[in-house]
């Protein structure tokens, strides 16, 4: 059964059904395979940005939707709810568009925006390196002013990079500033193309394995000056800034995997029957459920009044990494207990429940593990 | 800190203020007291009811506040944020005018209503039996024709109430057909004063002792016809409607004293020092206070998101059981932590924590226990 | 580091010393190949056999080696410290020799319990059905007397059978009297060579992929008198009798593998630094690898508690129960933990931790599920 | 019904019926009352003293029982299973024996300890201050030597003293060198009597309401040469050598008191029906009340571990550790679970359950809180 919303307009409403069917029909018939052949789904990420759907929360001017974050993340749900890789794969893309869409001058949206929100091209998103996962300060890699003109080049090595390999740009960060340990970090706007960037072999993940996640090498890669966005030493500001989105948009992702698999679970709890009746009907089972149920309510609810505190121009750091930490713990307890729900079937490729669980997995690690959210929660509590 | 809240307009933010500026002026200097001397604080009840903020989810026409759920729950948060027992005591006096309001005919309202709702009276609900606690089919309570005329005569005996000894009307609820088990039941409005109704001693309760919860034995105790509510044997589904609305009281008072917990807990965190420094700065304690952090935001939101679905008119049963489930385990378990976080001292009286621990036990289970609370949703996951 | 151990005598300190190095030296250098390609390690399982490690709670006249299960379980642990799909593998052997030796009559043990225990035989135990897995009274396998001879002829489907298609020897339970509903049931010992007994194609699992798990088709499979094991009708009491044992193998799996995550977090956890030191000096991170060796030492005391029991010779079945119970939960807390440690690299198979959580994740479910413990435990407690 | 106990001797089982029959028979009559009152039964320690049961883990030669922890910890457990004030009294009043019993010189032990151990007197410990809970370094107290003699005189406030007032003896602790900030701390054996001693009002705690802890505050308090035990300086060494045994103490009142707690809870749940049968029928129910015993075994289990490890003369703090926290966890949510068995009536006076409640709060906080325990642990997990 789809998900209760209460949809905060009519138009916002027919959003979530459009969502849902192109999702259901584009999505579903082919995420199995997609998923065991570690194959990305090109053509339906094509297809969403056709349907307006790869840019929800960006201007209209620029070719983005216009969406508040309580309407753009339910949409990202609905896709979520097919895949997980999709659904992470859109909340990427919208990340990797930030740093230009809020921090750019007007000249350079103007330029390159719409190029970016126009639902032909696929970002990616660099700030991770492989011994500064959870700190950003820790980053090595560095843009040099080129020596031969008005651009840079930068060199080093970005880790956990989604869509490495397969996107059309790079938001990439890197430090400016060798002597300066908490600024001198700048974004830079890379294209694919780019000489010098090198996409090493993807990990050899435990789930979410249709969306390739890579290592990029730079090496002296050239860069225009003009894709410097905002101004120099303004990265790790501008990476600051770019969270509270990121976060939600994982929150999203996670909250459709787990309504997916309360709801597989369900429906098998209906079918299957033991000792004389649907597994539903024993209360063990049925409170089993009922505890589902409401971790993935909760877990909904949780990030959409984060949204609508963003959306209302509010103070909502706090409440994003809220959203985070519980809608990835739901996501994880669910998709486990709905494993236990289909028992041994559940533990089986014939059925979609163990993909949940290992997708569920990586939501509690990545936009900052959850241990990450836990400090950055307390410290807004510690403030005086 | 107060509580972040995200008022759905201008006149709800500054009714928050009200209340919360009420609540702290009125009711924070006497609850410890009130608490251990066991008494009920009428006079704050009547300043309530003279702010207006006794009846708000009533219409204005007959002296309600003619507010949204989404609002009423917060100010009722506010009421919880200084008292759980007023909170839960203005949850009940709503919930006891409810029958009347949404099922009385006109002109029962246009008598009695503006008197339940017009902030001088306090209401108490008669539905529990001391053998049929969650199960209101099993009620022996019984009302049988007055011989001598066109009312009632009620017999048998109710457990649980709040308020019983202190309201000036009581909502009870009595089979009329002895002989059908489901249905049979009615809706009566019974004046306190009335003969044969007979009022016991209080229970000696773990916490909310300002509260007096009591046994009441009605004894051949005369009705008269006019205070029959909706029809002969519409009691069942009169109570079974105002469900709803009683959970998302509870859940209100429970969410109001979990953030109450978390504000004193970090509190005194920042002010306690151990291995030279404050303890919110040990990375253990602060990643407890994030986890209550995030379960009291995650009570709220879920909780508003029930109710925002009863204010559109949507389908919300599932959702009102799982607002009343998460939001009062989340009271008890940050309640219970918060004890933690004061350590000893925590343990003593020294300090409300222990009386909030003792406070958030009984949330868990009246309004129907979260067990039954669980039933209520996988009931609901099961249908076809 | 290795477990902290308390072995009752100084042979079995030894004993688990021998365990330990023939699992370092034989298993650790092949898991993780044999995982990946789904091979199981036949070889090993020689070698174990060699080391008088396959058959150790049977009596040594018959090839045993005479342990107590206290003893037992702890080797059983050391292996599952290595390779989960071994240690269930010896676990299930030891179940299917079960049935034999405790119930067959001594001219049976005489001929064939030295076949089974001698270290050189593999065994399978075929009691669930593709539509009876919690409940065997549903089962339909039946054997019906060979109309040729003093024999059976089997025909049904048996599932979930670990060892399918590698097992030297079957130890199969099936209906003889279909008018009996509770009764009816015997248990008889099949060779592999059976005609008439035909090997599914394996499950494709989750995890424990060394390990082949199938259906088996007997279709007129004809099974010699003498291997009816326990008279005609004692089957489901045979098969309550071995629960007991088999609950306390998969605990000592689920327990090695446990302790296996979290030595392996804790040595990460000591070499991985964030802000400037190692991550277990971060009080977040050490609290949380606090609580898994919490919940691996408590497991550990819990399995052996029970073992104790049974080796006096107490009633156990509730202990045994809860043992299962307890060891598997903290197995899946554990591993999935384990891999957050690790942070993104855990969810890579660069490192082995998400293949230990996929591993657990299949212990809650087999040998009984959790919930179906749970019911047991219940049953206990209702007792009059 | 009585815990499921494996004695490991006829002579260990001999003792837990001896204890568990005088606990029955001389504790359980009296307790509700004298909580309620918040009377200690010195009458009680004093039947329990002449039993043999005050001193079980000390050497016979000077009045103890010659048990090993394994014994007396289970003794305990049945104490606590009657009144948590009366075990943790015993466990305090055995720690308040430990450093002369472990420390003293032999004439010491010669002289004082049968006056400790013989079941007439009843000891108290003195080592948290009010701002140096959980870090015995910042310790204030001071004792310097009496400038008229050989002996001491100890200034200063010690906190949390349960037996404050009504102890014959108190181990202390004070420092005897300023300028040593982790050592210079030394321990005294002080008489009740002695003149400067002075015992502060109890504290109001939310239970254990019969034992009365209180401050102390000592000012020049003359205490001679000969009862300072071990060398001076040897304070810090001498008090964590008793860490162990007092948090072992700890887990076995906290087991004692889950047990009561869940047996009270399947009483109830065989007696009271809902919806046509017992409540413990109702599956839903059933799960919980066998959670709670999977609870209690486990956390017996866990305690037992460490005690046989202490007893085999094996390093044991990590696993002391861990039981206090596994046992002290357990307690607080099985008796919060048993209050929920029984519902409303649960909430109540009329039914101990709630007394459970809070007197096992107190558990997870004293003897070193669960989050000191955390700390203890990962560090042991840090060493290299």
């Amino acid at each position: 059964m789809p998900a209760d919303r209460t949809p905060p307009s009519p138009e916002a409403g027919a959003l979530f059904d459009l969502a849902r069917t192109i999702a259901a029909k584009e999505i579903e018939p082919r995420v199995v395979e997609d998923e065991a052949q570690a194959r990305f789904p090109r053509e339906v990420v094509t297809t969403l940005g056709e349907a307006g759907l790869l840019a929800l929360p960006y201007p209209e001017r620029y070719g983005g939707g216009g969406q508040s974050y309580e309407v753009y993340l339910q949409v990202l749900e609905e896709i979520g709810y097919r895949s997980a890789s999709l659904a992470v794969g859109v909340s990427v893309h919208s990340l990797s568009a930030y740093p230009l869409a809020e921090h750019g001058t007007e000249p350079q949206r103007d330029a390159l925006l719409s190029w970016l929100l126009g639902g032909r091209t696929l970002g990616a998103y660099c700030l991770s390196e492989p011994h500064a996962g959870s700190d950003p300060a820790a980053m090595t890699t560095a843009a040099r002013p080129d020596p031969s003109g008005a651009g840079w080049l930068l060199s080093g090595t970005k880790a956990w990079v989604t869509h490495g390999g397969i996107a059309d740009f790079y938001t990439v960060f890197a430090r400016t500033r060798a002597d300066d340990r908490t600024g001198g970090v700048s974004c830079f706007l890379v294209d694919a193309g780019t000489p010098g960037l090198r996409i090493q072999p993807p990990e050899r993940k435990m789930g979410l394995t249709a969306s390739p996640t890579t290592q990029i090498v730079f090496d002296d890669a050239p860069v225009p000056a003009e894709r410097l966005i905002g101004g120099e030493g303004d990265g790790l500001r501008i990476a600051l800034s770019a969270l509270d989105a990121g976060r939600l948009g994982i929150a999203a992702a996670a909250v459709g995997l787990a309504q997916r698999a309360l709801d597989d679970a369900v429906a098998y709890a209906k079918q299957r029957h033991t000792f004389g009746r649907a597994i539903i009907d024993h209360q063990g089972l049925g409170f089993l459920l009922a505890d589902m149920a409401a971790a993935v309510e909760s877990a909904r609810a949780t990030m959409l009044a984060a949204a609508r505190r963003r959306d209302a121009g509010l103070p909502a750091s706090r409440q994003c990494s809220i959203a985070k930490l519980v809608a990835t713990d739901a996501a994880m307890k669910v998709t486990e207990d709905a494993v236990q729900v289909f028992g041994g079937a559940g533990y089986t490729r014939d059925y979609p429940v163990e993909r949940y669980m290992r997708e569920a997995k990586v939501m509690q690690i990545f936009e900052g593990t959850n241990q990450i959210q836990r400090m950055v929660i307390a410290r807004h509590l510690a403030r005086p």
